[in-house]
């Protein structure tokens, strides 16, 4: 519970009506956890504001804090608001010690799982499914770890639980993009794809373009609140090469590692190099591709010129855009512009909708 | 039965093996007409061959033909070409009168309706589907004709009869734009739309731009099989008009109808200040809107200067793009590039499979 799961419940909150009238679903909260307010469970539901509050209250968490005491993360029961106290309030929810406890006690249909990327083995996010899918509820994720490293495995697991398990946040936010092949795109086989999905390094590179040296440009991202303390797996081209991974083992049934996809990332990229090729109107982007190549597929993240006219050109900001060579489409491309939480929120609950809603 | 019906029959030959083991669908082409073969209905299935050569032969098949001889459209049974034989065949096949003795005598589970666009009250495709609806069969389209004309009646039929009007390839050939809101977007408000939907007028504007005059551009975009004969449709904006009718009445529940939309088309436009737009970097394109304003939805299709950066300005010869502006999506764009008959056909197969197909 951090900004994607107060922004899923103010969007569950918002659409309330719609979610009953036009899908079937009344929907309640049994179980909240983060690190720092730990496993919360109470069967017959939190209130919506009661969740807010306490995210609010543990929103100075960070990562690798540790499991608070009961008493930090306590709520009340009904509608009354614990920041408002100003004491330490007594916990009515039954506490527990870890997910499957958890799920357990919370007795869950859904589990909403938000937790960072972890690229070296996707954990705890796998674990928290797998307890999820093995518990019988549906698992939505926003988390590329899961998919990266345990895609088969979890897609086999909820298909035997007769569960679903969906990730349409885990790349490009909510835009519709796993959907967009499971719903709509039937027997089209995705010949191969090539796309910008890392906007840190897009608004580092315009940085670059005007003028600042490669610190510079990360700093002005970093106090635009596109680039992370640390921005590592951004430049280095990590978490492009995990998104490309992503798409490529869940779309084109690839067994692909991360380590297996060609990764260079924009440090080492001449600034005066990155100035002149705008000048040129063929922009530097961090370029991702998968394609087939015989029986396997072949991914790389690299620096490329994106020529004039070409789709992935116009993409600048926080936009996202990837372009799909399919079979019978000759191409197809899907640009994200802009997007805040509220899409990342968006896709799970698109995700929830499609695990349990109901033509009505 | 015309050139996106053959590429159906080709794409659902080609896929035959897919269809059956991924969708459990098994096919069989009971019926085919058009003006030159006329109603010809034979329960027991056509072979895809037979149809294909039938198809051929009607190929010279002009608007406005009569309805021919039964000897015309004859074909043999089994998998005999009436082609190689070089004489006039006899059917064996009962020849219909019209579109509803035609359905009956199929026993047609499922129709596809692919006659061309007729703006003035999109006969006779309106009967064909609500015809096709009425006898309990699916109807597919491919013709804007019938959303724009009768939407929310054939809508209202299906669903009584628990049966589909799906309409993918109507607008943007096989790219998913219908089925994208159906099936991707559940509970996101459709704030407002741009887009470029008609690709003679862009291939026009680009001769233009590189110095031919209006009628030069239209000939050249006639060689190049991208106009028709007589190109009024495109180029005073209809078939735009069209599209932007379809795409409001469809996805934000408007109640447009087409001389309400505000039309410009490009004849006016001066080729100096084509080439001198597309000089600039902002090229004039003829651009599609609609927006929600107040209680209705104001819609317009008018030649308009693309700014830089803008997605739009990216979209070039035949390909189209339309961008939608959602509530908790600030921004989707959809692109697509360069389909032929393929595209289209496509679109109608994955309709078909909405239909009738189930998870295996």
């Amino acid at each position: 519970m951090g900004n994607v799961g107060r922004a899923v419940v103010r969007l569950l909150q918002a659409k309330e009506k719609e979610l009953r009238e036009r899908y079937g679903i009344e929907w309640r909260a049994t179980g909240v956890a983060s690190r720092r307010m730990g496993w919360i469970a109470r069967p017959e539901g939190l209130e919506a504001e009661e969740i807010l509050a306490l995210a609010n209250r543990a929103s100075g968490e960070k990562q690798g804090g540790a499991v608070p005491k009961v008493r930090d993360a306590a709520v009340q029961g009904g509608r009354s608001n614990p920041e408002a106290s100003g004491v330490p309030l007594q916990a009515p929810t039954p506490q527990t010690k870890d997910v499957r406890e958890w799920i357990a006690a919370a007795r869950a249909d859904v589990l909403m799982e938000m937790t960072p990327l972890n690229r070296v083995d996707g954990q705890p996010a796998v674990e928290h499914i797998r307890a999820a899918l093995e518990a019988g509820a549906h698992a939505i994720s926003a988390n590329k770890g899961p998919v990266v490293f345990a895609h088969e495995e979890l897609r086999k697991l909820a298909q035997e639980k007769g569960k679903k398990f969906l990730f349409e946040s885990a790349v490009m936010d909510g835009t519709p993009i796993f959907s967009l092949f499971r719903e709509t795109l039937p027997l089209a086989e995705l010949r191969g794809f090539r796309g910008i999905l890392n906007s840190t390094t897009n608004v580092v590179l315009a940085g670059m373009e005007v003028g600042l040296p490669l610190e510079e440009a990360v700093k002005r991202a970093q106090e635009l609140g596109v680039a992370e303390t640390d921005p590592s797996d951004d430049l280095d081209g990590w978490d492009a090469a995990v998104k490309v991974a992503a798409l490529a083992i869940v779309l084109m049934g690839a067994k692909v590692r991360i380590e297996e996809i060609e990764r260079e990332g924009i440090r080492r990229l001449d600034p005066a190099a990155v100035r002149e090729a705008r000048a040129a109107g063929t922009p530097y982007k961090l370029v991702c591709r998968a394609e087939r190549a015989g029986g396997r597929v072949r991914a790389s993240v690299r620096p490329e010129r994106v020529p004039l006219g070409d789709p992935l050109a116009a993409v600048n900001g926080t936009s996202s855009c990837v372009h799909f060579h399919l079979d019978f489409l000759p191409g197809l491309t899907i640009v994200e512009h802009a997007p805040g939480v509220e899409a990342t929120a968006y896709g799970m609950v698109a995700d929830f909708i499609h695990a349990v809603g109901k033509e009505v």
